[in-house]
């Protein structure tokens, strides 16, 4: 498999633009726990992952590590390269939490691709925005104190109690027992549904993945976003 | 002043784009408190700000209201039409802290012109890499507790105490007194400098505008970020 496979939108290219994308190329392998980029750099390159895992953190006010996202095979790396973008201004850390392989693209390469090409903007444009709303997901984590987990908990015990997946209840009388609003309950459960995990419809909630909730009732890792 | 001067990318756009831009347009008046987007619709359309001001926000799990970013005069509004980028999976409400006027740019008509034109979708870029810098920057003060004011205040103190507002001081310095880590402190002190508050250079930071960073220090709601 070549770069050309993992590259997602290597068609929309012309050809001597994926000649100069290809020509900026260079790859890397580093072994599990190697720090990537530390945010002290504005311009490594953007990385696209052949094999292997990075996790990307940032730090609490005693230096603890706090993961926001992680990357796998194929997923490509944009805040290795914040300086393609004025306007980001935050410091994110990758590591290698697996021996991983990937290629390194030159920033001016891809900044100069972005600019003459709307498929590779608007390509960068959907990866940060998934990024964007997977921190968006750990923030409300953090106010929502696993506010998801005590949903799926009660979803659960719900369906068991009443011996079906198709549950008539209103978000507010799922709300009260958690000592939180039904807007809270509102926006869960459309997050829930977004990720398959439930259907959300009038006076009615219908657990689609029970399996993925009880995972997510049961690891504190783990999180609904996938 | 018309919507012309106000879209930043008007004049990159081509004659046919400019029409069928200003064909899709509505203009909209909201007093004080009226909520613009609560999140429950995907495709309200693209506010841009005449005069006035809004706020965006999220719920906390009590269903408290915690202000993420404000937009202003001039500033454009992208998560009130999230169904214009496919991976945003969140949910963010929009109320008018003043009496606002804005635009509303048809979500359609936005998503032909970022698919056709470079320039619009890297615009776009830039303004969601602008509110992703916020929604971070927001996080980290969720998680580093105020610690921007508190080396804010830090900063100040030796600054009064020495005389100078060129501080010969390594940022373990900092760190130690504060009860935090180096690291915190390097990317709070290169986050200030990205908002013209210091400038860092090796064993020094110069402070550049001790208004703001007064500030910072005074006030509870206030971040280093405008």
């Amino acid at each position: 498999m070549s770069f050309q496979d993992y590259f997602p939108i290597w068609d929309q290219l012309q050809i001597q633009q994926q000649q100069r994308l290809l020509d900026s190329l260079s790859f890397q392998k580093v072994s599990r726990s190697t720090i990537l980029h530390d945010g002290s750099t504005a311009g490594t390159g953007l990385y696209l992952i052949r094999t292997g895992q990075l996790r990307a953190y940032v730090f609490s006010d005693e230096g603890r590590e706090i993961t926001i996202y992680r990357l796998f095979e194929r997923d490509m790396c944009l805040f290795s390269a914040t300086c393609i973008i004025q306007s980001i201004h935050f410091d994110v850390t990758f590591q290698a939490e697996k021996d991983t392989e990937f290629w390194v693209i030159s920033p001016e390469v891809y900044h100069s691709l972005m600019a003459e090409s709307a498929a590779v903007a608007n390509y960068t444009n959907e990866l940060m925005a998934s990024r964007f709303s997977e921190v968006m997901w750990r923030m409300q984590q953090f106010m929502w104190k696993s506010m998801d987990k005590r949903v799926a908990e009660f979803l659960l015990q719900e369906a068991a109690i009443e011996k079906t997946r198709r549950l008539k209840i209103t978000h507010e009388t799922i709300a009260n027992p958690l000592g939180s609003h039904r807007e809270v309950i509102t926006r869960m459960l459309r997050y829930f549904q977004s990720q398959g995990l439930v259907k959300v419809s009038r006076g009615m909630v219908t657990l689609l993945d029970t399996a993925r909730l009880e995972d997510l009732r049961d690891d504190p890792s783990r999180s609904a976003h996938r």
